[in-house]
């Protein structure tokens, strides 16, 4: 398949385009670079050097044979969306490209306003793009579990049948999510399956839990394939943070009582889950939601798994917690859409966490401690980026 | 009270102004006349002319003494919407400024994208000027019953009770909505409950049905205090419209069957509905919301009550259903929050229909009838935007 990724020089976009090329896929993908960019912002870089995207696409080359190719580019820009589209033809489109950090979307009104701008609006041209070049081109959009917030019942995939006053319908979930950023994501949600709706396009929307990991075969094979590793209060995750603050002998930073629950994914399931999405694509018209998580843990949890599996006394803090978010919660998710396609689940397991830690020791001489303290608090309308 | 009125040059913004100062209130409106701008793009007129702003509050003030402040800017612009909530101080915003047309957002790419960008910065802007310059302000803004869609089940007051799976939760009542102009307003409204959620700001969503009628009590008094009245395609409401067909000895042109039913409220009532929304604030952190509406129609039965109130033989024309809507669906709302209020609503009656019909045959010949012919296809990605 041609298969186009937006965002395809990011954490998470890159393993996916490496991934698919190596399942034998025809790959392209188109990035700002805006993600390096928030780095000079906040200040740090990812612990994992990384090559520029050229570096990577001809180190792939060299090591395999398979051509990626590039376009550089803003998806806010309508001229630069039809032209990709148009040119590389795609049969599916895998969409990263969004500003994905919740914190980086709470400093203040600018960088609120900014995210959803640059999100809503980047996706509606890759919508119009879609239904007037070729509607038959399958979304495969990158969600976020964020987007249900924390209900008191189950989380479905996207959709719930309800029964309310002795009538049923099948309705969109709910959403109340906790950020900025995570209600742009809604507010995608919502035009994508307006969009299939009225013009009888094709998309999967992948509502991903918070991911972990920083390898994937594809990116073990070079250095010059690694991907980013970030450690930093706005765009770090917490597992690969708690990783991070383990070899360094700092404390765990927890944010209030670590009852908070999510829904987590590694690295090497999220790039298998996009290759499941495209390769299984929906009916024209049909707007498809997976959740993308393969367990739930609370932070709490989280935090002692890393501690046990550390072979240094590891110390748990907790902070003031900077988001406003409900503790102690119910937290039930079904995800087993993309299990019914095939995804075998890494779950969180010592290997894994063994393997970041030898990664975070190589680099541990590049991490900015101070950058790993929380600075954006939501109850707050202005915040600094960074310590 | 101190009240703000956001569009407040508008269809229904101006009435509104007007109404609160003649019911006591000190009221400063904001305006950056992209309505009067959107006339020239569609090359029509308000069927009754109306006056400048200046014009129009210079003839408030010489019939009643009472001075209505104005801010001429855009909410876009931080500055501009900071600076008006500084200097003048409200209790209230009333936040009619928005793009509120679904066909207008519906022409093409671009009007999708201004419509989303135009209403979400600008509510987003208004929410951070609250947070930041006073949070006890009081939020009172314009959604649309349009935000629920047509689902199979009773539609409530913003929020929902559901048992599912054996647990309860009060959730935001699912909205699939019908066209990217509804759309922004569902991103509003999740921006709102989150802004209430994290800040504690205060605020009421009022999800209006289709507003007909074109005088208040206020406005009639002088014809330099006359509000729009549009009749084209993209602006017009389907009632105000069959009501110039009418006049005109046109047919009425009722999309597809004409079984889509809409909640729909008259224009004295939505004044009225503001000053109960102003006049009773919600708690701190509370997002209410209420059905701005106060009855139920099918388009054929609005079609068939203006065909039989009409003084002549009045035929109805079926066209192909430009929009992509349900048909003979469920509709059943709950509107009740506004009348516990007190609000007393004018149901559509053979009276309101004749003042209109006055009004109409007045400025008939202002008129430019192929601006009534729909151009604007919900299946293609781009329209003409009249005829």
């Amino acid at each position: 398949m041609k298969i186009l990724v937006l965002g395809g020089d990011g954490y998470l976009g890159w393993p996916t385009a490496l991934h698919l090329s190596e399942v034998g896929h025809d790959v392209a993908v188109a990035d700002n670079f805006s993600r390096r960019g928030y780095d000079y912002e906040i200040g740090v870089e990812s612990l994992v050097p990384i090559e520029s995207l050229q570096t990577r696409i001809r180190a792939w080359r060299e090591l395999t044979g398979k051509d990626i190719g590039y376009y550089i580019g803003d998806l806010c820009d309508p001229e630069f969306t039809y032209k990709i589209v148009r040119a590389f033809e795609p049969e599916a489109i895998v969409h990263f490209a969004e500003q994905r950090a919740a914190p980086y979307s709470m400093v203040d009104r600018k960088h609120a306003v900014y995210t959803q701008t640059n999100n809503v609006v980047g996706n509606l041209n890759v919508l119009y793009a879609i239904a007037e070049i070729n509607p038959d081109i399958h979304l495969v959009k990158l969600g976020t579990m964020g987007e249900y917030g924390t209900p008191n019942i189950d989380i479905e995939e996207g959709w719930i049948e309800i029964e309310h006053k002795g009538r049923r319908d099948r309705v969109l979930f709910p959403k109340r999510p906790g950020s900025f950023y995570h209600l742009s994501k809604v507010h995608d949600s919502h035009n994508i399956e307006f969009a299939c709706r009225i013009w009888g396009l094709r998309a999967t929307d992948l509502n991903q839990g918070v991911v972990y990991g920083q390898q994937t075969p594809e990116t073990a094979r070079d250095d010059r394939l690694a991907t980013r590793y970030d450690y930093d209060a706005v765009f770090g995750t917490v597992l690969n943070r708690f990783v991070i603050q383990s070899v360094l002998g700092k404390p765990l930073t927890v944010y209030g009582s670590g009852s908070q629950t999510r829904g987590i994914i590694e690295i090497r399931d999220t790039v298998r889950c996009l290759q499941l999405a495209c390769e299984n694509p929906t009916e024209r018209g049909e707007f498809r939601v997976f959740n993308q998580m393969t367990q739930s843990l609370s932070v709490a949890q989280m935090a002692e798994t890393i501690a046990k599996v550390s072979p240094d006394a590891v110390q748990i803090e907790h902070l003031d917690n900077p988001r406003v978010e409900l503790e102690n919660h119910h937290y039930n998710v079904v995800h087993s859409g993309l299990v019914e396609l095939g995804l075998e689940p890494h779950l969180l397991s010592d290997t894994l966490i063994e393997s970041l830690l030898e990664i975070t020791k190589r680099y541990a001489h590049r991490v900015r401690p101070e950058a790993m303290v929380p600075t954006v608090q939501w109850r707050k309308t202005a915040s600094k980026i960074s310590n």
